[in-house]
């Protein structure tokens, strides 16, 4: 049967999710602990390969193992294991076919900022600290035109292959205690949201304006994006499955 | 001049509050710290002597200095060494005879409490996570009674010197995400609210009568309360100055 996974961890610790000798990351001590329950590790397919310090709320990974496994039993010896580092939400059968990166038709990450003078003790490894004031007009003004399909080659690191063309359906910028950038796209390129956070609060503390980030997009050209925000403050935050047309 | 530091820390790396020799604590990497700037350690009163693992959002300290110090340098100063562990969240000049810990009349904490089946890596450092049902009901019966000047004797470790009398103002249950319980008092015992909580989880999961609560408290013996809630779902919220009558 296909097994699905939705999990949550803190990236803090981890370089990352994918598999890497020598690297303590997600996938790696997530592999060891199946194996360990299973007798075989498991080849994991995931929908969002986060990066390192980024963390996950809603990842969802999947693989193939014999009909016979307690679901219920894999999850509390996996979060035995683990917990609470990275967390099993949630684990189910999934239909024949299902596959977590090919299946998945959106991805949803969440960026946060604390724009205060000083940093959150509590928060601190999960928002980005950068104070100072930002335009969340300017910031908004800046997103709109991004939203559709487009090349996001200004707004990634060069893929050793394949296209840079994504269809981001949302970008949006909030405000509760922080501020909030959450973009949904059907899939992302690497560094993408980071480098469109970047782009973004650029706008919003004035130094950019929200006409040249259209100019930015158009010029495919990744030397022309603003740093990167870091990584920390970035967590995957729901995967999408079906109700949207596949695309990728 | 007196020197009015507010502070917020994660305490789960520190052995509590209280300088202790050979012991990483919060008074000590701050004296240190503060040392380093003024050219002597200062001796710092403080509101709440938060145990090992405990959290402070609204600590206060205080301390005697020269007249000459600026207060904004000595802020960034100290938050450059060691935020986001330990914050200044304000440091102001306070008025002469103030002191962090008998000027004080009442402390306020949290306790947060995570009934959820599996934890949540984003929290896990500051909330107690104790999968099972709580009835909210039951426990804020329970806590009705204590409110007032009681002997707490039942619920703190045995003082070295002093009398165990309190006047608890506040023993509120809620739930948002979380079971929050909030306690407020002119001062607390050692590891009073941690056997508050204890208790009214107790009451909260049907293993423990409200009106047994009440025996427990007129005992006066630590033996008759149940385990303490463990430090780290627990923050010292604010320290509460002048408003309220002092009686301590």
């Amino acid at each position: 049967m296909i097994v699905r996974l939705t999990l949550a961890y803190d990236g803090t610790r981890f370089r990352g999710w994918a598999s890497n000798a020598g690297q303590r990351t997600v996938e790696g001590v997530l592999s060891a602990s199946l194996g360990r329950m299973l007798g075989e590790v498991p080849k994991l397919s995931v929908a969002g390969r986060t990066d390192a310090g980024v963390h996950a709320r809603g990842q969802v990974a999947s693989f193939r193992a014999a009909d016979a496994i307690d679901l219920d039993r894999l999850q509390r010896s996996i979060n035995g294991m683990l917990a609470p580092e990275v967390v099993v939400v949630e684990a189910s059968r999934a239909p024949e076919g299902f596959d977590a990166r090919f299946s998945a038709t959106a991805r949803e990450y969440r960026y946060r900022i604390d724009a205060g003078r000083w940093p959150d003790p509590f928060s601190a490894e999960f928002v980005w600290h950068r104070p100072g004031e930002l335009s969340l007009g300017r910031m908004r003004e800046a997103a709109r035109p991004l939203i559709g399909e487009h090349d996001f080659a200004s707004f990634c690191r060069r893929p050793r292959s394949g296209g840079t063309t994504r269809r981001l359906e949302r970008l949006s910028v909030s405000r509760r205690d922080r501020v909030e950038i959450t973009a949904r796209a059907n899939a992302f390129l690497h560094q993408m949201v980071r480098a469109l956070v970047g782009t973004l609060v650029r706008v919003g503390d004035g130094k950019l304006d929200p006409a040249e980030v259209v100019e930015i997009l158009r010029a495919r050209d990744r030397s022309r994006t603003p740093n990167m925000a870091p990584a920390h403050g970035l967590t995957l935050e729901r995967v999408v499955y079906g109700r949207l047309p596949k695309t990728i």
